[in-house]
């Protein structure tokens, strides 16, 4: 648990309050989280999901030697003088279709017609094409006694050798991997059909307030709308998660103690609201008898108050109000939980340089994630530009955003043209 | 429809192989598929849809004038005097919570206690935060009578205006629009619960082939296990389709047909295998058959043949059987048709600038697309180095590779360290 000191239920609010910075936030949140337990989940449904064993071709593949191209099978030897002037002439000793099981032999100074896929025939060891014999030359006709070679193979030629691409028992896939629709086909193509995943985490989402209601309430006075929950939500999506949602919780305590309840059999549970310093918010009392919650301040902006503990035996991770403070703290920490989850290694943003486009003021030593548009200048250089209004509340420039620019805390005051990270957002 | 000659059933098939290139081949592929019709989704499912009409905001947002932060809401005018050293005391007339219906009133001396969110009295222009006043200087109590404020605000200080994110019947989302997490969160600001967007592409899938057998079957002798299915699908998804699993197709009329016929309701049946030069391959016949095909000779490597007409009214992709073939084929054609059914209005392939790693031959005048990491250099640039084996049938090389290297059907020979594109392959 992240909370290694006194119990929280024992103090009042104010004195867990702390003042953290993003890392040490993230790194506390993270500290609370184990991949998910395996399970068995079909190839497609395993895509995107992380493998949690190695796995090992059951055959090789190709699982036999077989002809690359359609053709007549040969000896190499026996067509070693064949030009395009001289043709050799063979007898065609047999005909040999892909997925034909059998035993052909290619007798010396013969030939088997082969299709692409095919079994090669027994003391083959070349493919000529068609388009190097008189078959592929107009003189058409499959049922044909006799074909001329116009040219003289190596030994090898157009021929896969059993396991060329795989050999049986060797490790295709990685214990830690996340699988892609390629990977998927390799499994496929060794045998394995269904493959040891980590369950896929269930993030409930609860927005909380009394002045919340959801998007296709009528609107009386003094209310805004729940933006947050599918906000939230699509971003779990994003991330592999399936989502649970709770609904707008009333702020009293049996409408949160009974939606939270609900959220119980969920990996994480994602509140919005009602964790700020105003003393109406009876979400931190219900958190408190509930779990064992703490509120944080985190040196960042938009977003300041953060809860994190659990409900129960359910990690519970509580965003601010404000829709972009919520986005952004989700996508900070929100995201990296959920990945966890997930069995990922790596759960850090992924970030690229940019330069930014306008002087930022950045008082206050926390880190500030302003929304940009990114450009790409000719000579490769990314430029950040505001997408304008910062105010925690608007969510149509996050919309307007295609990435988060990274202000770090010790800088109060970056000038046009500075060298930064930003977090590209990439649904 | 792309084929604009005589109708294929009259024709043989050797007559109808035609020699395009790839743009060529796509843009007749992309000239069959218009967007699907429009039906209505609610937020969370149209997520990374296509908005199919402008959206109208039904109410502004904020949808009232509100306070920003948790403090006292006050007339400027009356703590104009306000310092540190000389506060200005003012009564408590009323306390207004988030959520508040009612109008409260701020009396000329007077200051309302407010929450963040909350609806600001009328005749108040400017919160004071807590931390400015004496509350939030440890003399706590909620049930005071008076406040002591220590800044003089500006007026609008920590005051949200009506409208100021949106204004109530403003376009807040356009036709066209992919819509993602941020977009959803500003639909549901303004009262939208539920988008038209245009229908999400239903892909049927069917490998055939008398070798090919489904991963968890048996592998008897000849045979090799179907992998392209599952790697088509997992596309198809990524690129946002709907999958409709056919199976594997006996090369049989009676067997192909009827799992062709499954699929007549799709938006459109990708096919792999059967359509090379190879006469064996019963599945041409039966494409003749049952609709109106035509097969093409592509200059591109790897994947050369390619089917592409209707079955009934269904469209019909027909890709290589090679996994690798299928794959490439699939990726520069099948997602161009997915995301155009999907209302996408860009539907080319992203690409990027990258310097290879090692010298190309690229004989025979096709367009090849390699299989490469992505390295990227200290100076900036993007280095394509080839994971190795690249034949058709070599899926574990995909499966290593991060992007897609494009040598231009004009090169013949690309020394190392030439600028060239690469397709990023991203799940």
């Amino acid at each position: 648990m992240p909370e290694p000191t006194t119990p929280l239920a024992e103090r009042p609010w104010e004195a867990v309050e702390r003042m953290l910075d993003v890392d040490a936030a993230l790194a506390r949140v993270l500290a609370a989280f184990r991949p998910l337990p395996v399970e068995e989940a079909t190839l497609l449904d395993a895509c995107g999901r992380i493998l949690a064993e190695d796995v090992v071709a059951r055959n090789s593949v190709p699982p036999f030697r077989n002809s690359a191209m359609d053709g007549y099978a040969v000896r190499a030897e026996d067509v070693s003088a064949a030009t395009w002037d001289a043709p050799v002439e063979l007898d065609v000793s047999a005909r040999v279709a892909a997925g034909q099981g059998g035993v052909v032999a290619c007798q010396p100074g013969s030939a088997v017609r082969i299709m692409t896929g095919a079994p090669l025939p027994a003391s083959a060891d070349a493919v000529v094409r068609f388009e190097e014999t008189d078959e592929g030359r107009g003189s058409g006709a499959p049922e044909r006694q006799t074909v001329r070679i116009f040219r003289s193979p190596a030994v090898g030629d157009n021929v896969r050798e059993a396991g060329e691409d795989i050999a049986v028992e060797s490790v295709v896939a990685r214990r830690g991997q996340r699988l892609g629709p390629a990977d998927l086909g390799l499994l496929a193509s060794v045998g394995c059909a269904a493959v040891p995943v980590h369950r896929r985490p269930v993030v409930a989402i609860l927005s909380t307030g009394d002045e919340v209601v959801a998007p296709h309430e009528p609107l009386s006075p003094g209310k805004i709308r729940d933006s947050n929950a599918v906000v939230l939500a699509a971003m779990a999506r994003a991330w592999g998660a399936e989502v649970q949602m709770l609904g707008v919780a009333r702020d009293t305590a049996p409408d949160l103690t009974g939606r939270l309840a609900a959220g119980r059999a969920a990996d994480l549970i994602v509140t919005s609201g009602g964790v700020s310093l105003g003393d109406y918010d009876v979400v931190k009392d219900v958190l408190r008898a509930e779990g064992e919650v703490s509120i944080w301040q985190v040196r960042m902006k938009p977003g300041k108050p953060l809860a994190f503990g659990r409900i129960g035996t359910t990690p519970l991770l509580g965003l601010p109000g404000n829709p972009v403070a919520a986005a952004v703290s989700f996508i900070l920490y929100g995201r990296a939980a959920i990945l966890r989850l997930a069995g990922h290694d790596e759960v850090g943003l992924p970030t690229i340089e940019v330069v930014t486009a306008e002087c930022h003021d950045n008082r206050g030593q926390r880190r500030h994630f302003v929304r940009v548009r990114l450009e790409r200048r000719d000579d490769g250089t990314i430029v950040a530009r505001s997408v304008g209004e910062q105010g925690a509340g608007v969510l149509s420039s996050l919309a307007a955003a295609d990435a988060l620019l990274v202000i770090p805390e010790s800088r109060d005051r970056v000038p046009a043209g500075t060298r930064l990270r930003a977090i590209p957002l990439q649904w």
